[in-house]
């Protein structure tokens, strides 16, 4: 069993490393803290791509801390959450950085989950004699890495479905109106999830239909980019989403030659359009994850839903459900046709998990993806 | 503040009156509890509808156990969850027996909900001189009997809506497929909840696509009456429900002159079949409580759960939700058309409750009633 002491430091970098949440794709979240003693000497994390990782803001904390003794990380503890890295990307490897403070031992929550570097980092650290730990808290650091996790072994971004829905499973009612399913407390529940988001993914049938603004509504100084999947691109001249400034990108992903006249009008507000020849799931989210995207959140109709989950660009499911029966045989409900006939076939959602947002409830859960065709 | 010695005399009456869960109806679930000088000198229940009522039971248990002392209850103190009775229904009034027994004070939980008899046997009581106090534990008290009240204030039973659904708002698959949505848990809870109430209510299309059978699958020594509503009696020949003995009693209502051949073949095998003139919600239930039923068990499609909404037949909710997506544009929901073109229009649920049971959870609430058109 692992000693309570290196799990209480490793969930300590777990604490640290979210406070840059939202801020560090393409980057994992990672947090560290350098401990001598049973005494902290200093703490880090990475705030923000293209800044230093955590290691070496704790190893300057240290310095900044003790400016008269430079070499108290000497024989000192290492607690990080991710694997240091041992490559020259826009900063210089980890791994140098902790061999040349003289750390003595480090303990590591999970390995790089890049299958060309993982391992890498500790063997580097292990060949100057370092003693290094793998596995402390692993499925925590796994769980708050998890987006970073699957876009760095899928290519693709983390995908989220979100919506929200009466008790009595409808989206809209009948005649389409949508707002609000929800209380206030769960709106800003979804603001949260956006402001940790990179992406949120909606259709044209949504712009269309809600005129939604897709934004974090003040709660972070960052924002997802709001990207538009629209065949046709038959969508109106004015809408919340062509509202672009340096936070609030827009892009809208059509078909070759449609509507120019929009298009063209769209660009001149600051909306980027791409015409791609085939519109789907598999390239808007390739798309995305070269922009360094980690994660998506799906917040769109039946229709698009049902193709994202098909199309296997679902992981995470988070549904909003309101206490309260609004009926309707044609109103819509959050996933459109799967194709499913049987019962038996139907997607099971594991690790659930539920809470209750003001009047309404939340549960998440992870969709199986070994049931996929 | 209530003196919590008699909360708590209150709350083992609940517990009493709750042993006869599912087989008082009409009557109410009641216990009583006969306390002297802090010690329990006897408790009863009311068993069934016929029997002697809670009060009459806790008395005779006094004098089983002090067979030498007939005088011990002259200045006792009576608990009971439900106002004494003080009119010769089937059997004499208990505010009699109480009277003779020479109970000095009564503590009561709730006053008849019936605003003909509400108050009387308090009044009965004190006019002999006897201590009455009412509204100990009232909240939990009304709970208990909430059927029962609704049903004496309304003269139609208390409805509860029971659906299963997954977490798409599913009841079934685009062809109609429905089972299982929900694990083997869920599903004994649904065999508890009919355990608990006096009919079952399902519509024509449940029994040619599920061909259920609405009992408790051994749970309980009672069933609940199973009635279908069908306009066209197309209903197969062949069907679990028209499996009837002394326990598990099946009714058919449909309109005059509906396959009168099917009607012939039910009836030779003791399913009751009943031609009215016009097929509706009101006339159903008012049947029902004329039948002696105080709650009823909707476990129907949503056309019908639809119907007995608008016709204010539905007071509760459960609603059992599957952590799995199913699909479908056209796969049914748990509520047809109400009508409503609005969200703001949604009917709310109140006092609302969350459990989980096994992988699926449970959500039900109250629906409330001031939205009625």
């Amino acid at each position: 069993m692992t000693d309570p002491t290196h799990l209480q430091w490793m969930l300590r970098c777990l604490e640290l490393a979210q406070r840059a949440r939202g801020y560090t794709s393409p980057n994992p979240m990672v947090g560290c803290v350098i401990v001598k003693d049973g005494e902290v000497l200093g703490e880090g994390w990475h705030p923000a791509a293209g800044q230093p990782h955590a290691e070496v803001f704790a190893l300057r904390a240290v310095q900044a801390n003790y400016p008269d003794n430079p070499d108290l990380t000497k024989g000192a503890t290492l607690y990080v959450n991710l694997e240091p890295c041992n490559h020259h990307g826009r900063t210089p490897p980890c791994t140098e950085a902790i061999i040349q403070a003289g750390i003595g031992e480090v303990f590591v929550g999970m390995v790089d989950p890049d299958p060309r570097v993982s391992g890498g980092g500790c063997d580097r650290l292990r060949a100057e004699g370092i003693k290094v730990t793998v596995g402390i808290a692993e499925a925590e650091c796994q769980a708050l890495n998890e987006a970073f996790y699957h876009r760095v072994l899928h290519q693709v971004p983390f995908g989220i479905l979100k919506y929200a829905m009466t008790l009595d499973g409808k989206i809209a009612t009948t005649s389409g109106h949508s707002y609000w399913i929800t209380g206030e407390s769960a709106r800003r529940e979804v603001h949260r999830l956006r402001a940790d988001c990179d992406a949120v993914i909606t259709g044209g049938n949504t712009v269309r239909l809600d005129n939604p603004h897709l934004t974090t509504h003040g709660l972070s100084d960052r924002a997802p980019l709001r990207v538009v999947m629209t065949r046709s691109l038959d969508l109106p001249n004015v809408a919340n989403l062509w509202q672009v400034d340096a936070m609030h990108q827009t892009l809208v992903v059509t078909l070759p030659n449609q509507n120019p006249e929009l298009q063209t009008s769209l660009r001149d507000r600051g909306v980027e359009v791409l015409e791609i020849p085939e519109l789907s799931v598999p390239w808007v989210m390739t798309e995305l994850a070269q922009r360094g995207c980690n994660s998506v959140v799906w917040e769109c109709g039946g229709v698009l839903a049902a193709q994202a989950i098909a199309a296997g660009a679902v992981q995470k499911v988070y549904a909003f459900i309101a206490p309260k029966l609004i009926g309707g045989k044609d109103a819509p409900s959050p996933v459109a046709d799967l194709g499913y006939e049987q019962m038996t076939q139907a997607r099971s959602l594991s690790r659930t998990n539920f809470k209750q947002i003001g009047d309404d409830w939340l549960i998440t859960g992870y969709l199986d993806s070994s049931q996929l065709a």
